[in-house]
């Protein structure tokens, strides 16, 4: 199902909030800031979704505009999930989020991993 | 119910978004980011939450130590949420939720009200 987006918000943070759209479209928009991803990449950096409910989620990320699919040419062809000029100018956000996690994890006593990193050496 | 943090997260931004705990605490947290407000106030900021839930929202808050009621001396020694250091780490993230809200609604088609503007005029 897509959600629509309303057609007046009472603050501009609200609205925001709206468009990132919860918490896993948003890691996923995080995730693809850093590069094309192809759908085989996001399934191993978003394991906690199952299959259906991440396809869902880019559904509903390229109806609103953020991401689109495309084929990348250096790399034979196939295709990836990529940032669009509307995702693009979330990218400051975005940023913000990923540092924001990284600085503060010790000083609440949690863990980060950085599943891309570790993608990146399997390639 | 309060919901703890867990100890450890696959990325950093789903850390974050894992702090800032969904829609309605981030929109409080960028509404404490202007100053220090009194429930009456969060009360008017927020309407679509009810009296339940906002205050819910705000013990939420209290216990993951990113905000606290404080006696503000000036302001008739009232008591008002302010954003605790911890809380105040957020605040460049805050900035760019709100930012960018701003600066994209027209793009989306969607309008934004500025309440807390409103809010200081009725003071």
């Amino acid at each position: 199902m897509t959600k629509k987006i309303s057609a007046s918000f009472h603050c501009p943070s609200e609205f925001t909030l709206d468009v990132l759209g919860g918490k896993w479209k948003t890691v996923i928009l995080c995730y693809l800031k850093e590069r094309p991803l192809r759908y085989a990449e996001l399934r191993k950096l978003v394991p906690k979704l199952s299959d259906k409910v991440l396809t869902e989620r880019l559904h509903e990320l390229t109806d609103k505009g953020l991401i689109a699919r495309e084929r990348v040419r250096s790399e034979r062809s196939e295709l990836f999930y990529v940032l669009t000029a509307k995702g693009n100018s979330l990218r400051p956000l975005l940023t913000d989020l990923n540092k924001w996690g990284l600085n503060h994890a010790a000083e609440f006593g949690v863990t980060v991993g950085q599943p891309l990193k570790a993608l990146k050496t399997q390639r």
